[in-house]
């Protein structure tokens, strides 16, 4: 069957919902090239702005995996799970948490990306190891986990083609935020590389896309329910994304505070989500009576992250890039941090290379922040807050401003925001 | 200043109000090919979905404007006044007008368009009178309101260039109905072609775009304050368009319709709103002790149409086209005539090939539809209640069940429509 773009446009425009072959049309024209960038552009707007049924958020997934390929691991013999973040500031967990929950028996298939504004990417993050590679043939991946239970790299062409043309005039259109199209977005790559389970990380706060807890809570249920219908064992947490995970926020900075994690030590916070999302994966994987806070004191998790590295060609034992330039800021007065803003941390790293501003743009891996106190901590006057690091100087200036205004020093306790806000499944 | 189109987009979808600086950002940066076409469509669709304040729409018409010349009518001596239609069916309205108001001693500056869907355009018609052009220089076009007064052709390619750009984009888009970019667009051509005065009339019902009273209010509103806003005296007339216009609906019908009214005959409606659209362009145009209804009795009126035509290369002495093929429809049964839907109408001599499907398509000349009896005309069996004309007779079956679905005779009294709804300005 064949439609009028405008006419599937006009539905959704007046608050209609949209058929489930108007839906396969238009996923499969725009793939093809029939549908042209400004009709689909405007349809997502008006999905932004109208919203849609469960119904035609399920369609519009399934329409995105048939665009291209699903993989089958039933090859590997253990039972799979993914973990998906929908991405803040100084969040390194996939890099522990990979290899932790490949440790415990389960085997995990993380595509990941790469970063665009002020929020890092893992891919990003893991090529500052010497020698490490993130493009994986389908044939590598799948081998890799079955013999190491641990791969993360980048998806392949082949998965969900539909999807990466959308997200890229999604993100030039002003409607990367319609939480409909974020859903089916995330959930289509996931389903299409054939993992049997999977736990989101739903971020909300200054330095996530979801700013409220509402927003955030319904993205969640989304994908839950798609994961389901597409016989994916799918659970959500939602977690505070306020203050930057951690101390470090960069990349080969975010890799060192991984390798604390993966030693045994490494701050509170990573620690606590670290644990909390293993527990849900092995959970889901059936594996719920292993203890993954053994793996990480035992060695057994930084074992297998040596593993992972290997397999694709990293060396984990080279020293990891160090900036030229390291900036130390001293608290002028003494008090109690009161906040660490996320995105005001977020974009300063930005700002001294850590992030592109075009997905073109090259990273680099020494640039970033790294906190010396976190909200709640006391300070004398003199005492270092942080660190802003880059290999570019000129860098610097429009950084500490964005840094300056994010930590604020008070008198009064902190405010606590629990880490881990709800749970969805 | 320069913005990130994604930025303006964010604004506007969030709803917010943009910045005159943003406005007129985005519609130079547009016309020029620095925002893409899927930007400024979703950007197109945000409008539609969230609105525009009456700041925003003015400032959005005057970078419209700005972004091509604006003509100069000083010359021409005498007191310059235009009308402008929304679209309707059978609205055959400007021919005789124009040359009405020209012979009361009004100048008329009248640039018009082709039809485009079901509804008719001005020089579609008037190019089924031999001979005749519809392009005219602005030096042409300026001279001829000088000497004659009277003057209908389409619009230079210097007038209001992100507009013709904006609208052919709307029309691929789903976003032609968004209220603040019909009234700027066609605002924004009016003011540039340098009319002193501007009487609108804004159609509502089936065969017009506006389907309710309310929006087209909105819709003349917007379009009063904008003409005030730039010095043009503009006032509105809300007209009924759920019946046709007159008895004719086509091309060569509707001039020849024209004609009888010219030479003091024709339809009642068309008679009634030549009028009353002719006395508030006369008040206008400081000309209001003068009655119209005299120069469409004395001949003075069909003397000022004779010179506009010649002028333009037109023979208005030529026999006009007529139809290969002419279907009489008669009524199946006595009554009364309830109804004769404008949209139905208009679809039917749209396809019997009045009208075109896309752009570049060329208009039959002699196709259409001619009524025989209005709603409220008693009928007897046998009686002829229209013909359909065409010059491809494969276009028939099509036409037959639009035109049948569109006239219904029943037996009480038909519901009345007064013709001339409300007056804004």
């Amino acid at each position: 069957m064949s439609f009028a773009a405008v006419d599937v446009i006009r539905v959704k425009r007046d608050g209609g919902v949209l058929s489930d072959e108007q839906i396969d049309w238009v996923v499969d024209a725009y793939t093809r090239g029939h549908v042209a960038d400004e009709q689909m552009s405007s349809l997502a707007m008006a999905i932004l702005l109208r919203g849609m049924t469960d119904a035609e958020i399920a369609r519009w997934t399934a329409a995105m995996i048939a665009s291209g390929e699903r993989l089958d691991l039933s090859k590997v013999a253990r039972p799979t799970v993914d973990k998906h973040s929908t991405g803040g500031v100084g969040d390194k967990i996939t890099l522990p948490l990979t290899p932790l929950v490949a440790a415990c028996g389960a085997a995990v298939p993380q595509l990941s990306g790469r970063g665009l504004g002020h929020t890092g990417g893992t891919l990003d993050k893991l090529e500052s190891i010497p020698g490490w590679r993130a493009a994986l043939s389908n044939e590598e991946f799948i081998s890799q986990l079955r013999d190491v239970g641990a791969v993360i790299c980048q998806a392949g062409e082949g998965l969900a083609p539909a999807d990466r043309k959308l997200y890229a005039l999604r993100d030039v259109t002003g409607t990367v935020e319609a939480i409909p199209l974020i859903a089916s977005s995330i959930m289509s790559k996931k389903i299409a590389e054939g993992t049997g389970a999977l736990v989101l990380d739903v971020k909300v706060g200054t330095g996530a896309f979801m700013k409220s807890v509402d927003d955030a809570r319904e993205l969640a249920r989304q994908m839950v329910e798609l994961g389901r219908a597409h016989g994916v064992d799918t659970v959500a947490l939602l977690t505070d994304m306020n203050t930057p995970l951690g101390l470090a926020v960069g990349n080969a900075v975010e890799v060192q505070e991984s390798l604390d994690v993966l030693a045994g030590g490494g701050p509170a916070d990573v620690v606590e989500l670290t644990l909390a999302l293993a527990r849900e994966m092995l959970s889901a994987a059936g594996l719920s009576d292993v203890d993954p806070a053994d793996a990480l004191h035992d060695g057994r998790a930084m074992d297998s992250w040596r593993a992972m590295i290997r397999a694709q060609g990293g060396d984990p034992d080279a020293p990891l890039p160090v900036a030229n330039e390291i900036e130390q800021i001293r608290a002028e007065r003494a008090g109690i941090v009161a906040s660490v803003d996320a995105l005001g941390i977020g974009l300063a790293a930005w700002r001294l290379g850590a992030g592109r501003a075009r997905k073109e743009d090259p990273v680099s891996a020494a640039a970033g922040v790294v906190l010396h106190k976190r909200p709640g901590d006391r300070v004398a006057a003199g005492d270092v807050l942080y660190e802003l690091r880059t290999d570019d100087p000129s860098r610097l200036p429009v950084a500490r401003v964005d840094a300056a205004s994010a930590v604020v020093v008070g008198d009064g306790p902190a405010p606590v925001h629990p880490l881990i806000i709800d749970r969805i499944g």
